[in-house]
């Protein structure tokens, strides 16, 4: 196997894949990085017990054939000091890397056992504007648990219905309910659990491309979008209902402007941290009076807003606010309570999207 | 007590306060800021076991007094929403924090036990040029050991003789001796052994004054710049006689462009961790070739340079020579060597600076 490639676009391609499966200095099956050179292409794979990547690159192949390389190929690459790069390896799998002044020689292993990745093959099952789905995913990722304890919560729920996708996320303390629309309508129907690795990875790529490709293969799915195919498994758990916990009317309306209350929180969190991060929000009038108090102190911050219906106070976790209103887009913060034991819900609806949160209170 | 200051200015006195004693959440006569209103200024100081702070500001001082408050009160002051700060200490030693619409109450103790700090009093013993001391300190810091076990070897030896400053340093694997010139010549004589964290902090700030005064107070140093007074205890210990391992000859002498040799070694290291980061210099004609094995691989790296003297090869420790490397400002990286036993050697003199640094070789 041997080829020649430009230094830029080859680190591209590995810290991609380091992305998704982090990095490690010891090589193993499920830590290294399968390259494939064929054709006029570079083609490379990585992947571990949850998550996959796949890419391929257009490369000089002198001599096709396969390896699997340490993740430490990436920081040769980087620090090469040539501005292309050529890769032999030999029969033992040894890859010979010369760049610049250096001589790398980079021990691989056999990629015989490298596990099979799904191919994409024929038509998505669906597809989205690539804005649309980040800022779905980067709201559900809100709610979204990382107490492996919990593993159904530890995934978004994916439920297609038509032209509509909604994505469900829940820690039990939060709920997030996001609905946002499919590009390409047709008899789409599905529901499927995907955990939160992938999808928090991918939103932080950017895409040349302005619809991402959507395929289930057997108990994976598969995002197509440039040249990159994104795999996860999904997880094979009962997810909660949790419809039984949204209210069906607001007793009070509160909307301030989102940065003076981010700014607020902030300072609440200073004192609220020695407490658990609860803090109390008391609604009385046009103001919002947010007050902690623990053994460092006490802090009492007004704002004023615009408020329809009741007076009100409940007790809430300042954390989970702050990460809330943090994920948000919008200018004003518009809160809905029910009560001093009902949640705070946010819910923003568009044209063809929607953005609806809940924080459970904490019982004072 | 009670004072009203600018935000900004407040903030800036109360961080440099936390470089050198880091802010820890609990209240502790040692970990606390302590405050004091007095005439027109607030005064502030700060100090552990090993290091102090002092500084001032103007500000409007409607009752004098004094307290000591927590690190949190700098989050609280770099948090608020006020351009003013009003602060309010109550009998029990309450500071009442107003700014913005925000209003805290933060728990602060009796100042009465704080640990009296030394007064700058009287004529420095001697002063230096701001730029000519952090150089010299940034050099003299890449020897210094951080091993408690070696307490000698944590500290830098300050040497005063006439209006030459003299700074040693080593860890038993490197030495430097970095020497400039004292601003104001006298009759000064010294020997003081002053550990790392004074000096690594003070290099970071950036001051407006360009000269720095310096004063012995009984066991402790004093540097005073700008509205800083900065104190050290000095070491109670006996420093290793180094005089016995400079060479007084060098057989090869070979010099090369600095940052060439930065990313030769960076792309070295990446096989050398995995051998206690030992790689091989071997000078041949004009080239010098750097190589290293692991368990990973191989690496060899071949730089063209300017050779004087025989040809000779040494193990060494990439790590230090990487380090050593980045502290340096010079364009080439001129070195000596003695042989395959002996240290590598940089001593660049200038008219009134010398810079020389030393590492021992790996035995092979």
């Amino acid at each position: 196997m041997k080829f020649i490639g430009n230094q830029e676009e080859l680190l591209f391609l590995l810290q991609s894949a380091a992305k998704i499966v982090p990095p490690r200095t010891s090589i193993d099956y499920l830590e290294g990085i399968y390259l494939k050179a064929e054709g006029k292409y570079l083609k490379i794979a990585a992947t571990n017990l949850e998550a996959g990547i796949k890419n391929f690159l257009p490369v000089k192949v002198e001599e096709e054939g396969r390896v699997v390389l340490p993740p430490k190929f990436a920081d040769i690459v980087r620090l090469s000091g040539g501005k292309e790069l050529e890769v032999q390896v030999d029969e033992n799998y040894n890859a010979h890397i010369y760049g610049g002044n250096s001589r790398f020689l980079l021990k691989g292993i056999d990629p015989q056992d490298f596990p099979q990745l799904p191919q994409w093959e024929g038509e998505e099952d669906w597809s989205i504007k690539t804005e649309t789905f980040k800022s779905m995913v980067r709201h559900s990722l809100i709610s979204v648990s990382h107490d492996e304890g919990k593993p159904a919560l530890t995934g978004v729920l994916f439920k297609v219905e038509g032209n509509r996708l909604t994505l469900v996320s829940t820690d039990s303390f939060r709920l997030t309910i996001r609905k946002g629309r499919i590009e390409n309508p047709g008899d789409n129907k599905g529901l499927y659990l995907i955990p939160l690795k992938v999808l928090s990875e991918l939103i932080k790529f950017n895409f040349s491309q302005d619809t991402i490709k959507v395929k289930i293969v057997k108990n994976q799915v598969l995002f197509k979008v440039d040249d990159f195919l994104f795999i996860s498994r999904l997880l094979d758990e009962k997810f909660p209902q949790v419809e039984r916990i949204i209210p069906d009317k607001y007793n009070t309306f509160f909307k301030v402007a989102r940065n003076d209350l981010i700014s607020s929180l902030q300072r609440v969190m200073l004192i609220s941290e020695g407490n658990n991060y609860i803090f109390k929000i008391r609604i009385q009038g046009g103001n919002m009076l947010l007050s902690s108090n623990s053994e460092m102190g006490s802090i009492e911050e007004e704002i004023k807003g615009n408020k329809e219906g009741e007076d009100m106070e409940l007790y809430l976790n300042s954390r989970f606010l702050l990460d809330s209103l943090r994920a948000m887009e919008e200018e004003e913060a518009a809160m809905n309570f029910t009560g001093s034991t009902g949640p705070l819900i946010f819910d923003y609806k568009g044209d063809e999207e929607e953005f609806f949160h809940l924080i459970l209170p904490i019982k004072s």
